[in-house]
């Protein structure tokens, strides 16, 4: 059967486009013969609708967009898409739901049997199960299996008593799934090793659609892909970018490297978060050091130069490297730079707090304070502008709580806060081997990470070595480990000690298996526990 | 039987503590001639664990403890309490569980049924459901019901399919209620109802043991009950404290007083905030408006008058009217007060912007930086005296961003968060009433509200009347409804658009149905739906 994939980037909540956006791609696959094309996961309403379901009668609204869109739908094409569908019954409760629409009518609704409910997702917040060995589909003497994401993950989750797979007796030709997935690193193979699986165990063709685009933390990598009843990967779309391709078409190629699909899944991260929220332009605060170094880089390669602009904002410890850093990599990157000195303000703030407290010993005070003076100035320079503020923030500080609340961890998203430092430096080498061209200062990636706040500081001075640190935050924090040795112990004792920072931290774009940020659920008034 | 009810404050993760906690008081049930002592839900971890469930070991922990301690137990006493019971087979699925302990020995155990997966709650990422009709006790010819907070709630919640209750056939003598039951406004009038209801139509006596104390947002009221057979209500516990007491033991007297309720509750919040973080201290900017007036208040009923600190920090547009009002709050109430021009540091910091940037018109930028210039200094003296700063924003300000990030909405806690103005001014007025003499000035309730952060400003030149505003809040997110009128339209935009603004906002203690924190989750980035 000619099946056409289709990859859209949805707009949360904006039915008439993401309508608009089927439709296009349901033409585009008629003209090249497609009987069939599939789209993604609640595609008409975007994922994940959160408390956006809540709003009375918005499930409604979406049917109606549906139901005049597909009036326009060519009548020999079938399409199949994600909707969010009402139960019959219950009052805001809905299925996630597979609509079926041939000859411009809907003429099945399949609903998702597994629901994730850990981590980042919350559906049993508001879907109800449906049964997958309900959802079978009979189309031009072909039998269809009709899968939503999680319901082909029974054993990658591991949290679910039954697997639905089980039921399914059937003799298919086709197991579709349509997904939503975001991205984190290696996540492809593990999609791929189950569709895969479930091609050679089924005798079937398997067919995977992804949603493509950000939404908040999350970044869908799209990259759907096929594989035929033998395992062998037919079909392959493009990752990061909205695609269509039929079953049979030339397969897109898909880099391997790690740091390129991180680099490409930040990006996307970064130009949606501002699309969807209507921003344009860009600023952030320039330290000469690498985090600040790589978030202009990226948000150079989302929004273009010509919208990004960096401020220096020299202290009473800032180095004239630092100065010299922030200079080098504006011009190599074609951005703004901005030089404003804090110092004025610093002083004449600790002269009257003096004059009115007494004299204070240099302290925490003093170190906070130079963070919180150059966030209210790129605040104010983001009121002037219309620009909003990236935090530079890293996974590793994050997680040791070495960063100022209301400091550095300013801003409107956090684009790297779910990099561990050793990863930053590896992505900036990356990005350096890409362009052929030292565009990072080799410097800035040498040179021994400090926050400038005090004389002659460095970060290692109060944290393990990086290379030990990332380990730890790798395997406390992200694979959720046990804390045995005294150094991983310290770690999680400080991870549960600046949860409150994190608790009002702005929305960090998601790449690893787990991250702060809305997936990471801890309470903050608690008896720290520490094994 | 000789039943006793025992409410008691267990800390999150505490085991030792809870334990402990448990065990006095069952020792207390034991001198006052009790057969059976019952306790709230989860009463060994603290409700709500969340994320501290993904820690390693943590359930094997407690039950190591709970072992332990139930060796304490005098032999002769059964003692019912909540537990987390690992799931037999997955990995990190847990059981919300009651363990009924009788001759030092755990001779049974309980599941929940209805795991409740909307609001606040997201006992689903963790927790399995038992069945209830599975969770028969018989103990000396007795036959009790043991259930689990939300199992008795099919009706209230009307999201689940079937109620659990259907399917009890057994003639009871009890049905017991352990719950961990955060406090709304008028939420005690629905438990009792349900409660009540339940011992009619079983003919049974019914027992609801509610957990007390505060964890975050969410603040445990207590006031545990029960109703005998006849629907005849027979005992009731302390609001807002621990207790213990026996079935037939004389009532605790419950205020009716829906402002009375709110003060305890919000007191008890504060209090409990400050005693499992481990801080005494608290500090506040005093504006001269009602809002920093109120949580002044809140924090001196706290935290005792000698560890709270309010300072008045005045710049260019305060009124001498608000620096008098915040010293006669402060002498009322015998807090601290500290003034701070901040002037100074305004004045440094925009000559040297605008020699930098050019002159720039008055504006938000302007209005903004004075908020965070306070914020500021109320953070370096936070940092210099170890207190924790309140936030004094209120629900109505939240809902339509009327606050400033990084500026007045800094804090470690937004004790009046859920709060509506006009709720803000009652609570006020309920004080001095209770108190009985102007604690609070009348002048603070009665001047129009100003952020006095240029000339001549009134809230109520950029917002509709708080009178009006408040209704339209309480409608479009507490109750969630429809927008319909111009200005219910324009609210909920503004709310959609300062979503970002509430993403990183302080914990709010919770208590109405719905409140702005962890239990809302609006997405930031999608199209504003205005219906």
């Amino acid at each position: 059967m000619n099946i056409a994939l289709a990859q859209i980037n949805p707009v949360l909540g904006d039915f008439e486009y993401n309508l608009e956006e089927i439709t296009q791609k349901v033409l585009e696959a008629s003209k090249k013969g497609a009987e069939l094309v599939i789209f993604s996961e609640l595609a008409t309403f975007g994922y994940m609708p959160s408390d956006l379901l809540e709003r009375p009668d918005i499930v409604e609204k979406q049917i109606l967009v549906i139901k005049k869109a597909i009036k326009k739908f060519p009548k020999d094409i079938a399409v199949l898409f994600g909707a969010v569908m009402p139960h019959q019954d219950l009052k805001e409760r809905y299925y996630n739901s597979a609509v079926f629409v041939y000859e411009s009518e809907i003429k099945s609704i399949f609903f998702k049997e597994l629901l994730p409910n850990y981590d980042v997702f919350d559906e049993k917040r508001f879907f109800k199960k449906g049964e997958l060995k309900e959802n079978i589909l009979n189309f031009r003497k072909k039998k269809f299996l009709i899968s939503i994401c999680e319901d082909l993950w029974f054993d990658e989750s591991g949290v679910y008593e039954n697997n639905p797979m089980d039921g399914i007796k059937e003799d298919l030709d086709y197991i579709i799934n349509l997904s939503a997935s975001p991205f984190t690193k290696n996540k492809l193979k593990t999609r791929k090793k189950i569709l895969k699986n479930i091609a050679l165990t089924q005798s079937a063709t398997s067919i995977y659609v992804n949603q493509v685009g950000a939404q908040d933390e999350l970044i869908f990598d799209g990259g759907s892909f096929a594989f035929d009843s033998k395992g062998k990967e037919v079909s392959q779309l493009s990752l990061f970018k909205t695609d269509l391709k039929m079953l049979d078409e030339k397969k897109e190629k898909i880099s391997k490297d790690e740091y390129e699909n991180i680099f490409n899944a930040l990006v996307l991260g970064l130009r949606d978060y501002f699309k969807k929220t209507g921003f344009k332009k860009a600023l952030l605060g320039l330290s000469g050091g690498i985090d600040s170094g790589l978030v202009l880089m990226l948000a150079k390669e989302a929004l273009g130069a010509e919208n990004v602009t960096g401020y220096a904002l020299p202290g009473p410890y800032s180095s004239k490297l630092s100065m010299d850093l922030a200079k080098e990599i504006s011009k190599n990157l074609g951005t703004h730079l901005e030089i404003f000195d804090v110092n004025p303000t610093y002083d004449v703030f600790l002269k009257s707090f003096d004059e009115k407290f007494g004299d204070q010993d240099f302290g925490l005070m003093h170190e906070n304070l130079q963070a919180r003076l150059r966030a209210l100035t790129l605040m104010a320079l983001s009121n002037k502008n219309g620009s909003l503020l990236l935090a530079t923030s890293n996974k590793s500080e994050l997680c040791v709580g070495y960063s100022t609340l209301y400091g550095d961890q300013c801003g409107a998203l956090m684009p790297i806060g779910d990099l561990l430092k050793t990863e930053v430096f590896k992505l900036c080498e990356w990005y350096n081997r890409f362009k052929g061209s030292e565009v990072i200062p080799v410097e800035m990636i040498k040179r021994p990470p400090t926050a400038e706040l005090r004389p002659n500081q460095k970060d290692e001075d109060s944290l393990p070595p990086y290379e030990e640190l990332d380990q730890t935050v790798d395997k406390l924090i992200t694979k959720k480990g046990r804390a045995k040795t005294d150094q991983e112990k310290w770690v999680l004792k400080r991870s549960f000690q600046s949860e409150f920072k994190r608790w009002q931290a702005a929305p960090i774009l998601k790449i690893s298996e787990h991250a702060f940020g809305r997936g990471r659920r801890m309470p903050l008034a608690h008896k720290t526990v520490i094994y």
